[in-house]
């Protein structure tokens, strides 16, 4: 591996058993029959193991949306053209997209990191890294070189590492980029030696033969790459995106720092889907927020054993269906330390 | 009909047609890919019809708790015994239960309404109105009278007259009640003409053994009104129980004075299907908060067509589900009206 890779061998942070075993002991005596707010407990305890505290909180979100453009729209694989890749970024700037309203009504940091767009160069801001023109169409080699995708995984490492410095209880990544379902569903594809037919769907909204054509495209190439793509890494560069790299490289740093990640849909599971090849045990850090309506989102929830909070028909990106469930886990942390156990309210037990 | 229950037949207000098709085009202009924020959409556009504006808001949400005890304890159908009912209510009074964490989380109104427990007599605020000290043994007998039924009902229609004189734009009716889960799965057997097994639940806690005999006593119920259970009202009063009845006039008053109901769990939607026999049409009033674990609420949903928002696993009633389900209704507002369309952002439409 190269020497600058080597921080994605880091061990993912331990849990703290005792704090999630107290918090379950403290849902036990709560007010209400055993078991009764079902994932709402679950969510409490995991939350005390991971900040190590029996009664957690959650008030400061952070969310990263890294933006890069595909050279694999070349193939006509997206309802939309590439340019708005830029024209969204400038959409974020002026806070007028879905996961800027999302971020002001939960009051969570909200930052924008291009990492490569065509066309005119848009600045996303202060923490931007471009790569170049969006990756390569991957039809005919690599989506990235080496460097790149060093310097991907690095961008997304680096918005972890901010997030935990500013007080970030909580990390969300999002992504936008004209065609990267294609991307995510040819990478989904390699990591899951599954058939393209089966991972590849409307994205923003093609037909019926659009997603025919966005399967061939898959098709085509996983035989140019056949027989390259050994390790995870090798997908990842060979057939992701850059903002699908960033992902990847946070996802594996939430888990090392222990910054809980609250993972997005299509784009966002593709991506923890490779993190969770690279550096294993890292998804014990992770919660999925919603189930995308991308068809082939259910295939990879699958292979992580994911079941997510929402199923709302959401299939926007940007962290959008991860935003909206952030609600759940402060409601779930709210009754966790604010309802009063059998004790305090002298309350009958069980039978 | 008596005299006293002539409101019942008054029609369900209209929705604001024009509103609803005004979001809709608006959903349509927003920086996305059209449809791609799914069911939170659908919420925007509903919401719309019911408050008449094209931008709705949800910034007053008014919370009823219903409790009441239940004579068919009597045949041990419960995990939890029946002084926890008077019990919880002074836990509602103090503010330590589920939904008063809940409520205080949500910034939303929360009444609790004491319609008769069993022993020692407690006050749950000033709008108790005590029919009795719970509902009559069904097994044996109706479960309530006639002026005990209407009493409920008026109870019910009284909390939304207040809810919506305080400004109130969403209605919550919660339940408290041990034994409930029998009364309503009995409710429903006669409505849906199902079998006890396939209705009756663990409810608080009941091992196999438990909901068997739950199953048998409900069926001895059954057995013991057949014939005399001709519409939904004799249902109601002779299986029901005090704040099951309460809730059923509550719908039926949310429809006919155009406040959104959101309901909660199993209790909830089986007022929900008698309120809808009794006045048809009031559906259009009601959104569904969440899948209750209680396993009879599936086919109570799959009756009312209704598709909950959450499926969280919980089943505590209270009106805690639907409670946990208004962040995504204020998120389906805050989206609807902050978004930028295409042509202030400057974005390109769909190719």
């Amino acid at each position: 591996m190269p020497s600058n890779l080597k921080w994605l061998d880091h061990e993912p942070k331990l849990l703290d058993e005792g704090a999630a075993t107290a918090a379950r002991v403290r849902q036990g005596e709560l007010t209400k029959p055993p078991g009764a707010l079902g994932e709402l407990e679950t969510l409490a305890i995991l939350l005390a193991g991971w900040q190590g505290r029996v009664q957690p909180r959650l008030e400061r979100v952070h969310i990263s949306v890294f933006a890069a453009d595909h050279g694999v729209t070349d193939e006509g694989v997206s309802a939309f053209p590439a340019s708005v890749t830029a024209e969204m970024i400038k959409n974020f700037v002026r806070g007028g997209a879905a996961i800027n309203v999302l971020a002001r009504a939960l009051n969570a940091t909200l930052e924008v990191i291009n990492l490569g767009t065509r066309g005119e160069r848009v600045v996303a801001g202060p923490h931007d890294v471009v790569l170049g023109p969006g990756s390569a169409n991957f039809v005919h080699g690599p989506a990235m070189s080496q460097a790149q995708l060093e310097a991907a995984l690095e961008a997304g490492r680096q918005s972890v590492e901010r997030a935990l410095k500013s007080g970030a209880q909580l990390y969300i990544g999002g992504d936008m980029g004209i065609g990267n379902t294609t991307a995510a569903a040819a990478l989904a594809c390699a990591l899951l030696s599954a058939q393209p037919e089966a991972l590849a769907g409307p994205g923003t909204g093609l037909d019926e033969r659009g997603v025919a054509r966005k399967a061939v495209v898959i098709r085509r190439a996983l035989e140019r790459h056949a027989g390259i793509l050994n390790t995870a890494r090798d997908a990842l560069q060979r057939l992701g995106g850059f903002e699908i790299a960033a992902l990847v490289g946070a996802y594996v740093r939430c888990a090392q720092l222990g910054l809980p990640a609250l993972i997005d849909g299509f784009i966002s599971s593709a991506a923890a889907l490779a993190a969770g090849r690279m550096r294993p045990g890292a998804s014990t850090w992770w919660l999925f927020g919603h189930r995308s309506k991308e068809p082939g989102h259910g295939a990879i929830l699958a292979a992580l054993e994911a079941r997510p909070l929402l199923d709302l028909g959401m299939r926007l990106g940007e962290g959008s269906g991860a935003a909206v469930a952030v609600p759940l886990l402060r409601l779930a942390c709210e009754l966790h330390a604010g309802m009063a156990t059998f004790a305090e309210a002298g309350v009958s037990e069980k039978l």
